[in-house]
């Protein structure tokens, strides 16, 4: 039985929904409200903001218990929100949150990211929404503090709602023990030595994407990654607005009447 | 033999290295510089900015003749252009184009778009970068103005260089005859009723992905989706910071000393 008096919120993420960092976020946020999972049936890392075009999309129900159900999807971050809230959610949620992830969306990460995706989605449909990750790859990082983060911002944003259009980067230091939050910007940087060259069984060659990230700003206190690299949590307000405004003047010339 | 006196373009698109739009495209460039082609090797359609993690990547060298060389590939849009900077092209490029993409990547589809993917990694690379799109799905779609468009842009970007941290989204109506160029804004909207319930060959149920786009600022007038119900070709200038700067100090109150 629902129950409509309590905050709806649908959890999604991009490691696949028996990834640990999903685990550790359901549960620390399963006192905040009815929580619905919707997340992809396996590993959608790097998946951006990708749709599922071509293939039809199928959801599997994994488990149903006081205020907590919990689905399986073969799509993307995006798909799993898209799916939740045209198709599945009785009602429109209070909150997207996705993660916490297994590693840095920090920087230029956030463009690739596909737990930022599943945010960004949820924004797009005005509710909302927070991206969660920890500065740790491993299955089995430790996310006590990352989930603690979480449900702290998540109780927050629930209270008092986001501006229209913006959602939230949040990302956790791997640390002994985090100093606190700083709402950052997102540091400039890219990344470099992409690919490492290899053969497969065949001697045909092979490209993995790899990579160094460059930051280009170490030395900006306000950036993500400065927060990052001296303990504290970041929180990156994101616009789905990508237009550049302060540069439309600078590119009337391009306009042109026939 | 390269002439390294002419630009270096790096073209790739979503719809595939054998798609009409990405042809016409190189027609209408071929005489503004050098051109290498690195595009996927089948649809790749709402893409976003998705990488491949999981799986290796492939090359395949499909032609070389005067100033032109095609190689498809086998990951994403983004994919592409990592693999040609990183890996393929002897020099930085001096634009990064993709496309012509088959459909509107106008208003908010500008985040799912694998076209617009591509571009913001050009420009994530520091590469003036433009995606193209024809407001008009079909395979066999009318790609001549649209060309033509994407050859004056693609002059005027190369000759005067963009704002660094900056892409264009160019999207061309698909009318008998275009009026002439916007520079906009994106359009605020999203898309509604967006999956098709059915049942595959076994009755169990799958989703496929469609949806109605609602226009959610019809009469504003310094949009792209104004500008195309208008006949005219949209530029909107993409930056690939997402920070919502505005917001930042409103949402000092998440910030936590720990």
């Amino acid at each position: 039985m629902t129950d409509s008096r309590k905050p709806l919120i649908l959890v999604t993420n991009d490691d696949g929904v028996n990834a640990l960092g999903i685990k550790m976020l359901i549960d620390a946020i399963r006192p905040l409200g009815e929580i619905v999972v919707i997340a992809p049936d396996g590993p959608r890392s790097g998946m951006s903001s990708a749709i599922t075009a071509f293939q039809p999309l199928r959801v599997h129900a994994l488990g149903e218990e006081c205020d907590l159900t919990v689905y399986s999807c073969t799509g993307t971050p995006v798909d799993c929100v898209k799916l939740g809230i045209n198709e599945i959610l009785e009602r429109k949620p209070d909150l997207v949150i996705s993660g916490i992830n297994h590693g840095s969306n920090a920087s230029i990460c956030v463009i690739y990211s596909g737990t930022m995706g599943a945010a960004i989605e949820g924004c797009i449909f005005g509710i909302p929404s927070i991206g969660v990750s920890l500065t740790n790859h491993a299955a089995l990082a430790d996310f006590t503090q990352a989930s603690a983060y979480a449900r702290v911002i998540a109780e927050k944003v629930l209270c008092e709602g986001l501006p229209q259009g913006v959602c939230l980067n949040v990302n956790i230091p791997d640390v002994q023990k985090v100093k606190g939050i700083r709402v950052c910007t997102q540091a400039k940087g890219r990344w470099a030595k992409e690919f490492y060259r290899s053969q497969d069984q065949m001697g045909r060659e092979i490209f993995w994407l790899t990579g160094e990230f460059e930051n280009e700003e170490p030395d900006n206190q306000h950036t993500d990654e400065w927060a990052l690299a001296n303990g504290y949590a970041s929180v990156v307000p994101c616009q789905i607005d990508m237009t550049a405004h302060d540069v439309i003047q600078k590119l009337n010339h391009l306009s042109l009447q026939d």
